[in-house]
């Protein structure tokens, strides 16, 4: 950590703060430069994290030199995280799918939508039970019930389910069907729900927040980590930005940035990521080429008659192709398909 | 509702999309340009926004006309909506300064807060027992010691006081000692916890996310209003935008705009808008003047020394120094320091 | 174009409106809602966008329906452009890679980087003569020095050259040069420019504005097409977004949207679009599977001697491993390296 | 300047780095942590800054210290600047509205919107001769033509004259007409304007761009002073943000931050700002209490036939009351009308 005095600072001033951190147990490193003097805090970079000394007057700015997170980083752990659910792979040179609809609206739609998604070549199915919805108006999920129908649909295809965990009063209903519970990125910072989420022991597909940066991100990450669940997926679904012609803007930056700094693996939501049926497949090949080590797609038997998200649906016709495509990218990737 | 159909679509997928419109009880009114086919959807607004038109290939996009919420409009209710708190009233030509520390540290920190905070002119009492905080390593609330001491500094002050709730499992909890429930930025969207709170009635003050537009923000407090709680305050407290030379940018737009297109009344926070104590008295004045109806402001006894947003918090001698501005631009803009 | 009138708006006031429309040429087609009323203007596109309605109290809103360009668009133009430079063709299933530094320091260093961009596989040399830089104390280039050292280039490579214009008078003198010319993105609504630029008769590659939507960037290229040059190469390099951690957000949604909304052939620069060497190759992968016709790469023969760009440029060594990995993409996305 | 070497970066490592620093003339002070190792440049800041030392695989960050900018800053300069135009004096106590229409459309226009500015409390005449539209088909302003109707107002109602200058070549002819050359928004980073500008010797308003930083705002200015020009008036116009219910989010953080980090005189374009007339007067107040100069309004005879921008522009009686409201703020401000 960094300290950088204001150009006015004086002596006095000077000293007040190096007393402050010194007090603290931590020891400074003083660079007197020509404009401005500088301290290096040396110590543990929580402590010095914990001082307010921005709001000192003499003190223009603080500059965090290490990054704030650790089980998540490369530094702590450098080879891949492989995350394996049944015997699906995520990470490790594999390319899976994860496919269904949005919400799961009735038996025969997740059913037809699990057969689909598993004949055309995904390996987990999704679905929701609990929605989070924009307006109190809308459709809210079928709850326990759809848990017990994306039971069923795992029970005749084999795919492993994964669903989203929305409260952590329901979270040991949802850890008893779903073998991969999904933080959705309104939750990203719900810390508690983090920590809740963590102690079911189950991998957790954390989708970032739509405004969180990728620090944030790793550091959403980090709370499951350290309370002891390391099976942790990484999802990006698009971040909001001043391009309103799509719903989100899907930042693949992001993508090969969090490879290099994290050692989890990562998925990419295109269907999210660009809120149209037509942007998905294109995306889903840049998600792949960008470096992720899977795909979340919402298919639908029917997208127009969804009762979420059909904008952003493929129908299973498109879906299929987009597998097709997958295929062969992956390979030129030196991949394949889980 | 407008559905645009796109340039090639013929007579056939017209007809389809008419006979989707209406098989759901809607009706369809037919206009016919001269390079594009409009259908426009009359009847229920939800119901026509359940419709996933925009899965269609021949539908290029779908307009809404009606805004999705209806309880926190003005057109539903023109007068502006005053809330009570003991004898405080937010909105209806009071200003209401909310002040305190981000958390509740100890209880001289509290106590010591509270009486400063009430000498210099504030009317509510902040403070934070349970944190919300981006990295699990930082400091996260002394929780039900917190609320307790929290009711000790109300008891000697006489000041109500306001503190975010961030959990259905510790909600009721929060209601026994608190006088505002409130709910955080990150939390905007957690539909949950708005139901909840809703049902605690309590008056609820509704930050907006930090990346919520306003309009997202209306609809999650029109979540708490059709839970049957009317107490709803909204506050502005920095979007997140490309600038980073300040935290958050304080979206005073916003302010005006949501006076315009709602009946609630609203805070201004210009310590997390800002993140930079220097600004926070411009910001304050400016947010006034934008016409808000109250101002959150974030002071410590010693910033310095301040377990968490310290370089955002006033001193007292500078709080009280706001508190006077304030004071004088009040008068000026035919309002009163309440 | 809709015009949505207020809830309270009377007989008088919409017949206030209705006359506007009418006065000017234009048709109105009336919907009378039960919430609503909502106008359809019918008639001339630019003559309906020119009424200023929304200056009135009693409309709430206009909502465009046709879009604003016309030559730019797929609906006008449905097979997609190939622009031709030399024996190199844009667009059309070819995968061009345009390769150099950022700026021309001297003769050396620009025709090794030819010579290395050329045997690695880039079809096309680039080098900026004329930099905006954002500091008034960074180089500024070497201009027409610049521009000589860039045909000397050619002489000897064989490569067709493509170098950025600034200004309107010193356009002839870079299009004597020049075989491509480059609008950055700071002077992607710089009106002017656009118009002398289509004059020239050269290909423009127009970059995106790191604020412009997709619909603005489509309607500067409309500036170059309307002034009768047909020759326009979208290229996307990244827009601004709150996240920091790469220089700009490469926006690949922007990619796959605009090759459906255009025919238009688009590179991509995940240079600029990163702005960091180490995620440049997975975003130029990533770049061609969301559908770009080619790559704008910066590589310096050492970059870490760059007088600009330095951290986002590639080494030789990394840049023909890039060349390699593209090549494989290439075809499986049924492309060819041009 | 601060450069953080990775992790696995070893002694050869960092003797390359601390050899690149000396080389160039500059100093090296090592700071050996336990997790990472830190080199501190000391030097000449524009030296330091012209190295590309993230090119190195080594370096993983760059820390910037200084601010980049030397003229436009307050430790340079710290006494506000005034800008005087005849009489009027921009900064240092006065609040100045600078008022008119968007475009000049034709003598009555202007003649009657400069009457109605001057008699409701403008001092400065505002009204485009040239015009930068996002379409080529828009009306793109009536050049000469309209400079001379300025020239007549002025003449008639003794208003100092503001306008946009858009091009190098047309500067001089502008420059003849007008008191204040405006740069717009589009051309903030047209960096060989400014230096033209520069030269022009005439009082020159910088809009801040759409997506410009403070400090990027800042160095735009520091291109027009250190040409030698130090009448330079910054305005605060809108940035860019994923709020899409008003034109552009008006940035008053950056308003408060700029006055502390710069002498310059600040104005506020709440017009643009919002993008709509049923917000201009709020956030002119806000702008104001943020700390700004002055502010800058779109006023029309009649909104509704503007050829551009009526949405965001004040009818005269909306105008007179704002300035009625703004007098009064003024005071309370310790400020006074000029």
């Amino acid at each position: 950590m960094i300290v950088v005095l204001t150009a006015q600072a004086g002596e006095q001033e000077k000293n007040q703060v190096i007393e402050m951190i010194e007090r603290a147990g931590l020891r400074v490193h003083l660079s007197q430069g020509i404009e401005r003097t500088i301290l290096g805090i040396i110590g543990d970079r929580e402590l010095a994290a914990s001082l307010a000394l921005e709001a000192l007057p003499q003190v223009e700015r603080v500059v965090p030199i290490l990054r704030p997170y650790k089980l998540a980083s490369r530094d702590f752990h450098p080879q891949d995280t492989v995350v394996t659910v049944g015997d699906v792979q995520i990470g490790g040179g594999k390319v899976q799918i994860i496919a269904g609809p949005c919400a799961v609206e009735g038996e025969e739609q997740i059913l037809t939508a699990a057969r689909l998604a598993k004949a055309a070549g995904a390996s987990i199915l999704r679905g929701g039970a609990y929605k989070p919805r924009t307006s109190p108006y809308s459709f809210q999920g079928m709850e326990e019930e759809g848990l017990k129908l994306l039971a069923r649909a795992r029970a005749e295809t084999g795919l492993p389910v994964a669903t989203e965990v929305v409260d952590p009063r329901s979270l040991e209903l949802v850890a008893e069907y779903a073998d991969i519970l999904q933080i959705g990125a309104r939750n990203m910072q719900n810390f508690l729900l983090l920590k809740e989420v963590a102690r079911a022991g189950k991998p957790v597909i954390l989708k970032r927040g739509m405004s969180a940066t990728v620090e944030e991100w790793l550091l959403a990450a980090e709370y499951i980590l350290s309370a002891g669940n390391f099976q942790v997926i990484l999802c990006e679904r698009g971040i909001r930005t001043f391009e309103t012609s799509t719903r989100n803007t899907l930042d693949l930056n992001a993508v090969a940035l969090a490879r290099q700094l994290s050692h989890l693996p990562i998925l990419v939501d295109p269907s999210h990521g660009t809120g149209k049926w037509k942007l998905v497949t294109p995306m889903a090949l840049a998600g792949l080429a960008a470096g992720a080590d899977g795909l979340m797609i919402e298919m639908h038997p029917n997208p127009s008659e969804a009762v979420s998200d059909g904008p952003q649906s493929l129908t299973p016709e498109n879906f299929a192709h987009l597998v097709e495509q997958v295929r062969k990218l992956a390979i030129a990737l030196g991949k394949e398909l889980g």
